[in-house]
């Protein structure tokens, strides 16, 4: 019989030592002691309460575990990975301690069951710490924006420019971007705040358990109705790496726009040095390393996603020990979201603005165009028409190297006699700006109304936040 | 001058043949015909309540937008390449037909916000078809289920037998699956119902248009409060792949399975002959060759989402060309959804359960092992003992070439004196099934009552539905 | 029995029309039908040479496909869906044509080693044809490359200025990118050239075929030694698309540097109008739409080799309908590469170089800092107290607003005595680049050997191919 | 000016606590110590024969990395994340023990060069130690063919019983698919032995270095013609992860495989006690751990590619801080690949194959039909029809409950009047596979053959192996 495993019952042989090594998984779940122990209290109160163990039975558990956690927490604990995973080191020490009740805390349940308990708990414990970083770098964008409400820029389409907007305008757009991150992440929540324990390995116990009440000691609002979804459903891990991704796509926008308008040639702003770094072969480097790092990382994420997707792919019911795959890539998609959004926050705080550089950008280009279009449509032409005017005027201007306030009125009535003095007025980029005020557009009093808005969402959300705070 | 090009103003040349090809999205986008008139026609309305253009051309537009969206419907209408896209082809036509008041109508907006509009009508109205077939198959689920309640089979873990459960329980694993497909759903739907148009290129208009009034028209409860975002932002589409990736994931599960249980080594279902397929070379076969693909065409599915992400990675606002590869995956994998959904529902209720050999496996096999070890922790003994005892029973019955229920009592009692004359009650499959009551568990009248619990699930979802539909 | 289909021998149902539907590939694999002919033909030459059929039959079959080839190459053959694939297409028009014969034909083979023969000999030409143009595209690098030896650029690290270069230099680097994906293509050739009839369904065939004979008349050089390998190896399909998505990556990058060149703010070169696009709503918009399709469309293609993966992830041996999956995806891929490398020849001969404005960038900036360092060490002092030596240089210049050309000699020997009157000759952009003449650096000496070596291998490659167009 | 950054000249302040945390890599690039510091000396010897530092200095350095070297072997050197990466944590320690000798080393390189440098002498020497390991397992292939030539079991379509093959023709199709792994294995060391150092930051450097030196001193066969291309390549790292994704893709098909063999139903192959685990909960329980790990890890390998697809997509030249990503995924894969060839190869070879079963299943099923379709053609009956004559008898028999073999000559006769006496004989399983001699399939001399074609396969591989550890 295997001496080591304590399923080795019906075993005649040790498991091979490259086995252990690679079944183990305490190297990256004792991330959840706190997940484990807290939700093994809880267990054997309930235990306890439906008479499947003693008071005292349990009463020893609770001590026991909390001595181990506090061992754990002071950097005492020794994890061992022939104990495999957290289950079994923090059991295995509980015997240690206490014996035969520390036996007892497996009964009715299985570590498929156990580590599911775990996984939901730490999940709904992050998606706090989340929701408050983002919840962070939303007031950043929304205090950048308040800053630069008439900061005037070049808005771009294929990289082009294409028409004036303002620094506020394109904070806004992250803004927005991250609400809808925000929204996603309390679906994560939602996919987690189920409470698996109970379920066993896959067909639930013969003992009379009673889930409800480990639910309500754990604050969870649902219990899993089936036994086998319960100990199979990774649903909202995928659904936290889907929100990781779309949230570290629109990070990656931003980033690619931070190191564009960093470069010398927009030169839009410039990085605090605290958050950018030089080369060691180039002295007059100022890199940043910070968005291209985010940037880069948006790959690693999209591939934890790619990768628990391909490990559910066609697995049938119910655990399997693919799922044990589950963790890393999480782990990894957490942490980079955490770091990701925490530095940006800062770094964007700190980030100054060139708005003479914009402003310049502005006033050389033709990203008027548009608005001369609009003007002869306010006079009665057809856009169509409009459109088709206003680029005979565009590449006349470019022949001449000329800008389109540079042709003279004369030039224009050629070209439409509906042209007046009050043109000129409408090609000043601040006027582009400031006309544009359906809503949505960047005058800068609509978004003045958008910070306002966003401010009252940011409180919503902080509502929200307090709300689920109560419920880890 | 370009002469084939609307935006050819400016140009000198015209567009290579092969960019020509390689640009226009025609032989796809014409799928959001009917969204595009109906956008169209709201986008009029609007122009002329507000004055931009007059009451007559509105009519004028409406009217020759309708004999448009005949001519398509009636397979009349020829869509040419050399106008791109579905907004230029249909304006093109319109022009065609009512002269001036046509070129009036791209006025305050862009393809940029005209396509964007499209395709979150053209979202919207997807996913209440959609839910329409994951309610008919969640439905059959159900009724599978509510046919099986005390159908035993054996429970997997590890493709290993594990515990006895019913067939019931495992349709109802799938079941849950499904509703919170059905939640991720609606999410998407959040995410498609808010209207981008009147975004313009990148940056609104200078003229005084009404959104809402659109917005009210086309029934969306939302309208985008920035300009930049609206006519970048492609979440929506990204969750939806989301949603279908998880929901593929599920299918694929399910579809693995079915291929296990017709195979002759399990020979637990037998599909109808409707829903198999034979060989060409060997005429015995009877092939799942449905499931096969659906486990197959999960990989299409990620593959989409694999690649919408890296589109969108690393793009600088707003808008670039980068984002028409938005919808081909967006289209194929709506359809392999609806598709899977549909001949899925049908193939299972058509499905022969072939009752008798589960049975018999749940009969032959030492799954019944829990039940032991729960035995004698009823009894007092610790589990993690139970669990070593019941390991050395499975042993020596195994080395026996015995069941668990073939070794004597006297031979128990060797083993541990706590068992008794009853063991060999619990032992019994049936019985293991019927005590597992607690929450969850696979015990019939627990099932019945899941049931129960997951037809009201499905009426809430019907009410949800049908409020949508009104907002499509 | 089902009477529509040719296996349905067993069966006592027709399938379901939806069935039909999702099984059918004929929409997509009528590509093949070249191939399949040929195989086919191939294969009945054989049948005949080892007696299982008549020479009589054999010819007829021979003369039939030959009609049925020249009937489709005139678009007058008429492919049902009711008849699945291109396979039973042409088998039933063959047996329509020609009777018993017909029904030998499929003697000896299954759809799944037919299929794999299909697929095998369309890869081998898509390869050739690939090849073609990826060389092509290389000379037109390297014909860029010849014209601009001497164009100065800055070179980019982080977006930064780095160092100066030229722009041959930049060309070359792609070129050298160029000639690796030609390596890895001639590695997909390897794994296609590999001939699979003859492996039946799954385990060959009772009957004295002869499979060498067949790869001898198809130009195959190898016979797959295993049977279930031969219907179940996609390895070749995973080749390309692995090849295909680094292909799109190298493209994918030149394409952002196109975007950001043809920016105003960068303004390094300027598209022909035959390779650009205008805006529907802003006049003056010159978009370079086919860089950004290209790089959206790189996406497509790492989807679709996602989407292989997952579909192969945890078959089961041998072949499953799961494989059909194997198609849709490869073609696409295909066609994207295709489109994209014959494009991108065209569009970047065409483009017009600003060397003005890269010269001037190249001047006003600190990318020269390198050299000074390199100017110290030449001097004898240790590279990292030069590099901390002209880090003040470079800091002191940035406060002053000066250039290091700018700043006095007495000023540089205040810094380091080593300083001295030709330090200023180092710091012309145009001595730095001529001066790195170490192999694979930017002098143009070094670049007009490369293009020589270039041309070399080139020439190589079209030898390679030469050889393997012999062999489709 | 920042004290604690090598690269800090011209910086006014420290980075932020955060951005050092994030930015560090020596976490996981201390994995490249020996490459860095044997690239080092290499680097030193060439300053000093072209005349860059005196080779006192170069010896000076030699010594003081040889002695880092053995510290850190005998895990006594400090890595200090402050200093960011393995180059600086060394560097700075060699500087510490010799002074300006070590602060000569950096002389004429980048960090981005020497990188490369180590990643291309790291993948070298993986490449060769994975060699090791697939040739090992190759061979467990072969010697568990040799072994069961004449082991009768089903193959498997649709994961149908299709046609009797042998144990040795399944095990012989997985050696082939890691022959074709070994040949692209051969592929990624072509890719990675291009030496990169002296490309400097991107534009090589005006310092008189000698690459082909350094190439020699290394064992690299090509040196990178272009600088650009040097430090920006990732595309070896690209194919390494192709190949491990479809190396992986062909052990999750094994893996599937064993899990469907070691299941109850199938019973197929026992695992040997030291590869299984037990359960916690259900003591009966041996479970297929190790399969299903490497089935699941599948996803981890796909993961690791997507995200570094993603991450070099749309990068402009030439290094971006992007690339520091191409690392932890990298690692990740190589100890997956390693791991899963070294326990794959141990726990096939102490795998137990219950060959009387197998026969069983391929005695009790109507696997044999199409030998029965073959035996009409050979009595001149078209295929197609003898197809739709035997789809009849499998019809009848399975109706009447009957095998095959257990219809009557007179049965047979009505169906067709060829069918004579003989046919019982044709229909016996091993007479069905002796039969299948056609080339690559299942007959035993064939595959007794192919195992010797392996061997010798085998032989070449390990040739090819100890020429490329020459090069390491």
């Amino acid at each position: 019989m295997s001496k080591t495993k304590l399923w080795g019952g019906r075993f005649s042989k040790d498991t091979n030592a490259l086995v252990d090594a690679f079944n183990a998984s305490i190297d990256y779940d004792k991330r959840l002691y706190h997940e484990d122990i807290r939700g093994s209290i809880a267990h054997a109160h309930m235990l306890a309460k439906v008479g499947i163990i003693s008071q005292e039975d349990a009463a020893a558990i609770e001590k026991g575990l909390k001595e181990i956690l506090a061992e754990i927490q002071a950097g005492k604990f020794d994890f061992s990975t022939q104990l495999e995973d957290i289950h079994m080191n923090i059991e295995a020490a509980l015997t240690d301690k206490i014996g035969d009740a520390g036996a007892r805390l497996h009964t009715a349940r299985s570590r498929n069951d156990q580590v599911a308990l775990d996984m939901h708990m730490y999940m709904k414990r992050e998606v706090t710490e989340i929701m408050d970083l983002l919840i962070a770098f939303e007031e950043a964008l929304l205090t950048m924006a308040e800053k630069h409400l008439k900061t005037l820029m070049p808005g771009y389409t294929h990289l082009q420019r294409a028409q004036p907007i303002t620094f506020a305008h394109h904070m806004l757009a992250y803004f927005n971007m991250l609400r809808r991150d925000f929204r996603r992440l309390q679906g994560v929540w939602d996919g987690a705040d189920i409470m698996p324990l109970g379920a066993g390995a896959v067909a639930g116990t013969t003992l009379p358990i009673d889930r409800f009440q480990v639910a309500e000691e754990l604050h969870f609002s649902q219990v899993y109705g089936n036994s086998m979804d319960a100990v199979s459903d990774r649903d909202y891990v995928l659904e936290f790496l889907s929100f990781a991704s779309l949230l570290m796509m629109h990070l990656s926008r931003l980033s690619e726009e931070m190191c564009l308008w960093s470069s010398t040639e927009f030169g839009f702003i410039e990085l605090d040095d605290a958050f950018a770094t030089g080369s060691s072969m180039m002295p007059q480097k100022k890199n940043p390393d910070i968005s291209e790092l985010v940037r880069g990382k948006t790959g690693r994420v999209y591939g934890h996603l790619t990768a628990l997707l391909t490990t559910l792919k066609g697995l049938p019911l119910a655990y399997n020990k693919d799922l044990q795959e589950d963790k890393e890539g999480f782990f990894d998609a957490i942490d980079t979201v955490k770091f990701s959004l925490q530095v940006y926050r800062d770094m964007i705080l700190s980030t100054k603005v060139n708005k003479e550089r914009m402003a310049e950008a502005v006033h050389k280009d033709y990203s008027n165009a548009t608005d001369l279009a609009d003007y002869l449509v306010r006079k009665g032409m057809p856009f169509r028409k409009a459109h088709a005017v206003v680029g005979k005027a565009v590449a006349k201007a470019i022949a001449e190297h000329k800008l389109l306030g540079q042709l003279t009125l004369e030039e224009y009535k050629e070209m439409s006699p509906l042209f007046e003095k009050d043109l000129l007025e409408c090609l000043k980029p601040e006027n582009c700006v400031a006309a544009r005020t359906s809503y949505g557009g960047p005058a800068p009093q609509n978004n003045a109304k958008q910070v306002e808005l966003g401010k009252e969402a940011v409180e919503e959300q902080k509502k929200v936040l307090e709300e689920l705070k109560k419920r880890i």
